[in-house]
């Protein structure tokens, strides 16, 4: 059995310097998840600069919430540096679907070759080419119904791929796995999947790709839990989950990851 | 006597998907106010794409707290988008009278037929072209001061005019309504006025228009005096007023609405 | 002795307009711990409105954060319009070393004369030319490494150079001060450091600057101690730190304060 644990002792360890290029939605949420869990923030996404961090930082994330056209050039700078220096980067594909804008630009980072994509069932689905549902940024597709086109997309992009949901779908294209970890009030705090985002990225800084995005995974949704517990409405269920992310320790996750090979 | 909890049930019953061109400040704040109320957010502001996803929007809201020229490009085209479809769209004119930039941009966006508009007594002055003491984002004027230039601006804009404050004044230019639900700790907590606009937008979808901004200010105002039963500061405040907005049932606000006929 | 709650009810009195060109991670904490302290607020960053709201302010304050070419203008618009007027300003040269958009940036706006520059001590350091170790918005750098170059910069500038960090440096190139309050779960909390350059903006307005930065050093500090007390983790400890700078009265701080003469 694998000891989900190990891999938040070892990203704690390391503290990784994690670039993010996010959204003006989830920036303050995502840093201070990252600094919570353990790691090193930095929201650099300024066309001038981008590439440039991306050069020396440890793990890129790029999301592409709230996307402008210096934004997108920050963005494909930012992911070809790092896919040039070998650098893990993980793409969030907000909303991928929704405009003609963000399906380009989607498939524009997708050509750039993430370590890791990671959405809800609709982004994925987009992603895919199936038809999705979803317009917004909520999901409207199950995660179950993601899982041939996550497959698919795993193995055409040479990536690992993310659904996140109620249960959790991960896979290389070849192997695959459910984290069942989580809570219902998590989609109900917003950025919570954005920064989501960002955890996978620490956790993938020497650590293999699939295995990492298992971890991070499990670590986040049993965050979910423990913040429930004390929990009276979705703002007190966000500072919980906060505290909850620093407190939580590996042993913790060792017991309390729910993962099962798919 | 109106039952404003039927408000807020049908707006829930809709969870309706609301576009906002939002401000940096309050971008987060907003996204977690319209998720706890029970709408669907989407924080869709980007030139590129904010005119098509109006087409598509359920309610806009449009808040001129942080301009910049592609912004303002986007306000207009999304407005727009939103008057000629007939879809509902709300304009807070942050500290509109405050430089020469957002007396522009404000009296451009009246121009295109806002639904409702929401502002302090200060910005309410400032669009109905009176002389307005307000140059920040805080209100130097009192409700009552503006009452008459809100209520000639609604006729002549032929929209619903809502100026908040300690006690909030609603009007269509015909009929006028008095809130006095709140609390004093609100002003303290940035981005709740901007986040009441979302909420506002939330409200209007398959309402009328008067009576859904009645009501989203009575709800918005009852769960300010629910938060601050137990908070110690504007922090403590904040969280627990986003937790009201999801406790609160439509019973609740049925029976806790202090709305008077003006 | 001197009596640094004075300072405090002197802000507090005057309750400055406060205009920020922060970054997209701290606005929004910066305008809730700028309310909560007792000031007003303005996030005011737009090339088309930051030097024309810079003429009527009471302080400005100048955040490199998230960079782009037109904030780069508005930086330079505002800071020349504040320092024409002779308006307090503060400069907080984030991550100033990290790249050379920063570091250009970061030069040209020194030369405009910031009345206080506050920094930790990577970026004291790679403003006054020396090597700094820090490449992301941390510290790699002890305060005590600094105080040279602080105080060789605060000559040359002829400003108030802040260094922060568990203790605190403040010099004007001739005399200085250490202040000791604060608590380590501070910069777990992102955008704590971007929102005290406000504070300290706040505190300058008609006050002499050496004196009012160490008050509001020693009074955010004061808070962070308070914070701890009930915290269970970095979420709860930045809501209890907001609610506590709302809390504190002048009386808690000339008690509080721990200011020693370096």
């Amino acid at each position: 059995m694998t000891d989900w644990g190990q891999n938040l002792a070892q990203m704690r360890a390391t503290a990784p310097l994690v670039q993010n290029i996010a959204n003006y939605v989830s920036m303050n949420v995502m840093a201070n998840v990252l600094l919570a869990a353990g790691a090193s923030p930095a929201m650099v996404h300024a066309e001038e600069e981008a590439a440039e961090f991306a050069g020396f930082t440890q793990a890129l994330t790029v999301n592409i919430g709230t996307l402008s056209a210096p934004w997108v050039r920050s963005m494909l700078a930012a992911a070809g540096a790092a896919s040039a220096k070998g650098t893990p980067w993980v793409l969030d594909p907000v909303a991928a679907g929704a405009t003609a804008f963000r399906r380009e630009t989607a498939a524009a980072l997708v050509a750039l070759r993430p370590t890791v994509i990671r959405g809800n069932a609709s982004e994925i689905l987009a992603l895919s080419g199936a038809d999705a549902a979803g317009k917004g940024v909520d999901a409207a597709d199950g995660v179950q119904a993601a899982e041939t086109g996550a497959s698919a997309l795993a193995r055409r992009v040479g990536a690992v791929v993310a659904v996140t949901g109620p249960v959790d779908f991960v896979t290389d294209g070849t192997r695959a796995f459910r984290i069942s970890n989580g809570h219902p009030t998590m989609p109900q705090v917003t950025a919570l999947g954005c920064s989501l985002t960002g955890v996978v990225g620490a956790f993938l800084v020497g650590q293999p790709a699939l295995e990492a995005t298992v971890a991070a995974l499990a670590y986040y949704g049993l965050a979910g839990e423990v913040a429930a517990e004390g929990a009276k409405g979705p703002a007190s269920f966000a500072t919980a989950f906060v505290d909850a992310l620093a407190i939580l320790t590996p042993q913790d996750l060792s017991a309390g990851a729910k993962v099962a090979v798919a």
